[in-house]
């Protein structure tokens, strides 16, 4: 009964039903189906929950399972397993599927051989287009899925490629290095997944060669996993700028999300505790003129989101490769003549709106002047200091958010208090 | 020369150095290529690049530029022009052309039916695979890439498809009918092209069928397409989050950019505002413990942060659709919860902070009190804020950053100042 009703399912569908489920009935369903379960879901589900559902398979049939996977899958799920349990499982499988795993996982973290198919087409360039799909029609077993056929010399040194419409197009006795494409947009094994993902985006792609340092041809990225990675970066960067990280999923327990959540909070604690101590220093102002105390988180606020926004730009362009050496100047230049004239307009907002609010001239003049210094800070910290991180090799989108908030509000609380203290003539 | 450096370029290489020039220069090489310009770069260039040039160059040559177009590249150039311009062009087209652009313009925008190319292979379910490939062979007219062919019944309803590595795999006398896929993944041509490209993620698709209200088949969806919406609409969220207008590009100019981050900084202007009233009100109290003005920004700050982290996991799990119905309450019940953990842990570090610092014993417990207040309330205003807007149909990661900032704000200087002023009996 279940297994019909589970069968039919896609990977996708089946992987969702998964993630409906609680804890106690996903086991369950696993144990019920038994060696009927189709890995290929586990790939389609939230990290912990992968985890979680891996612990209560037996390592003989996590080994089984990922046998029926395609190499990227296999790894994909394998690279999640403590040392220990890794190694049990590659022991149970069979030399040559052992050994293509195991040389995906050697790869680094993140990189296109973790995320690479090892099977794939390749024909050497005096076939012909004949032979080629004889060959194709003959052979059982080829990859499951593929767009274009590799051309390849004697040294599995890629020569071209042909996509499968132009071979289909073309009439049998054509050769295939007549008919193959020359520019090889290539993959190393070592790049990273987000350098593959630009590759993919900027040409096109719908599958690319990965070749090993030696330039031979070890595999094939394909664009379904490459709409993962672009996802999965895209996800990243958005929750790295609200303080959340980026393996943070909605399955995960409220004791997780705590733990994982604390550092960056705890990290703008310490950011406001530095800015609390400029407060501290012109407590005595603040005495004698308690509307300071009004007003000051205003400027220190609006400071904050200028700062944003251009850091936002910043980290965003940063992560497009849209920001390179050789624009960056102007875009300095832009964001801070932005902020200027931001600042201009705000001085002139909030310096009516204090007037109109306290009935103090000479306070519209002083929050003007405060502003209009903030918003240029801001614009400059916004843009240099994930600049600053990005050269330093530190993730701009993890890390900007309280260097900017530290600058603006330290930065907003003393411009105003400071040029306060001084028009006023305060202690 | 030109001509010889420019013609062996890729549309994204090509885009790619119009961008890297200035204005004058970009039209010059417009100028110098003529006819010879490839208008596919145009769809690799920044939007406000590309309106510049369009303006730069006469209709009729528009006219022939989109006409070596597939229909959704050149739909992709039309839109952008004005009502005027765009009536010229078509009409400068043969009627086929002219019809099958006007079709998709009539689509709303960022719909499935205007990123649709019109151009595919769709065969009867009773051909053979041999009928079908010499179809391929001697159509002169077929599409420049595909990756399945249809299969229609006489009133054109999709009944199947065919993936080419299946056709070259298959010998010829296989029946197309006897070898086609069922499983139909259907796109609306009215569907949201957000929507077209959850369902090109979830399976997998490299390219997919578009459909009429009648359900014939009109077009096809492309996963090169498909990558530029998932990107482009990740783009979108992360800037909103951000504060910063989704079409807001590097390449604006900076009167563009001040007017464009202007409406967010004025709103979050309110929101300060707001929250300096309720300043106002215990200004009693500050002037007669000034250190409350030093604590109070830490308050507020930390509950906008922990609003923050919340508002950006809500309002991703909403675009990604993780977000449903069925888990709704659950995640509410977990946001809270780890709300009032940090909320305690928070409590015990800043009231120990306020306790070293001051060494005044009960403001630990006065801060304390009012950290879990605000980081409880935050965590709520963080998820019930981008759910309710999203419910109202307005987007959440546009509008839901300054209504938590305001609540964390208000409930942060009101809890604060509120529970100092009961508990040291201030006025
Ligand atoms: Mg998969
Ligand atoms: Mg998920
Ligand atoms: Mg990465
Ligand atoms: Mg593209
Ligand atoms: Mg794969
Ligand atoms: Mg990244
Ligand atoms: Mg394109
Ligand atoms: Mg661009
Ligand atoms: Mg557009
Ligand atoms: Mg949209
Ligand atoms: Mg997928
Ligand atoms: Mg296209
Ligand atoms: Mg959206």
């Amino acid at each position: 009964g279940l297994r019909r009703l589970v069968d039919p399912l896609h990977e996708a569908d089946l992987g969702a039903l998964i993630e409906a489920l609680d804890h106690d009935d996903r086991t369950r369903l696993l144990a019920l189906l038994g060696s009927d379960f189709d890995f290929a879901a586990l790939t389609e589900v939230d990290d912990t929950i992968r985890k979680e559902l891996l612990e209560s398979i037996p390592n003989a049939n996590i080994a089984e399972g990922v046998r029926e996977l395609d190499v990227d899958d296999a790894v994909y799920i394998l690279e999640d397993l403590d040392e220990d349990d890794k190694a049990e499982v590659l022991e149970q499988l069979p030399p040559p599927e052992r050994v293509a795993l195991q040389r995906s996982l050697d790869y680094p973290e993140d990189s296109a051989g973790r995320r690479m198919q090892t099977e794939f087409i390749a024909v050497p360039p005096f076939w012909t287009v004949g032979q080629t799909i004889d060959y194709m029609r003959e052979t059982e077993d080829l990859p499951d899925t593929f767009y274009e056929i590799f051309v390849v010399d004697p040294t599995f040194q890629l020569i071209g490629t042909v996509p499968l419409d132009r071979l289909l197009r073309t009439k049998r006795p054509a050769k295939i290095s007549d008919i193959m494409s020359e520019d090889q947009h290539l993959i190393q094994a070592t790049d990273d997944q987000e350098k593959a993902a630009r590759l993919f985006q900027r040409y096109n792609l719908v599958s690319c060669a990965v070749v090993d340092e030696s330039k031979r041809l070890v595999g094939v990225m394909m664009i379904d996993d490459i709409v993962d990675v672009i996802e999965e970066e895209a996800d990243e960067d958005l929750k790295a700028l609200g303080g959340v990280k980026g393996d943070e999923e909605l399955s995960d327990t409220v004791w997780h999300t705590v733990r994982s959540r604390f550092p960056w909070l705890f990290a703008n604690l310490v950011t406001a505790i530095v800015a609390a101590n400029v407060i501290h220093l012109f407590e005595g102002s603040i005495q004698q003129m308690v509307v300071l105390a009004v007003l000051m988180p205003i400027v220190a606020s609006i400071g904050g989101n200028a700062g944003t926004q251009t850091m936002t730009v910043t980290v965003r362009a940063l992560a497009t490769q849209e920001l390179r050496r050789s624009n960056t100047w102007r875009i300095i230049r832009r964001e801070v003549a932005v902020g200027v004239c931001n600042g201009i307009g705000f001085a002139i907002i909030l310096g009516s709106v204090a007037v109109l609010w306290f009935g103090i001239r000479d306070l519209g003049f002083v929050i003007g002047l405060a502003m209009l210094t903030v918003l240029s800070v801001a614009a400059l910290g916004g843009i240099l200091i994930p600049l600053t991180l990005h050269r330093l090799g530190v993730d701009p989108a993890v890390s900007s958010g309280p260097f900017v908030t530290t600058t603006t509000d330290v930065i907003g609380f003393f411009a105003f208090l400071g040029i306060a203290t001084l028009w006023f003539g305060l202690s």
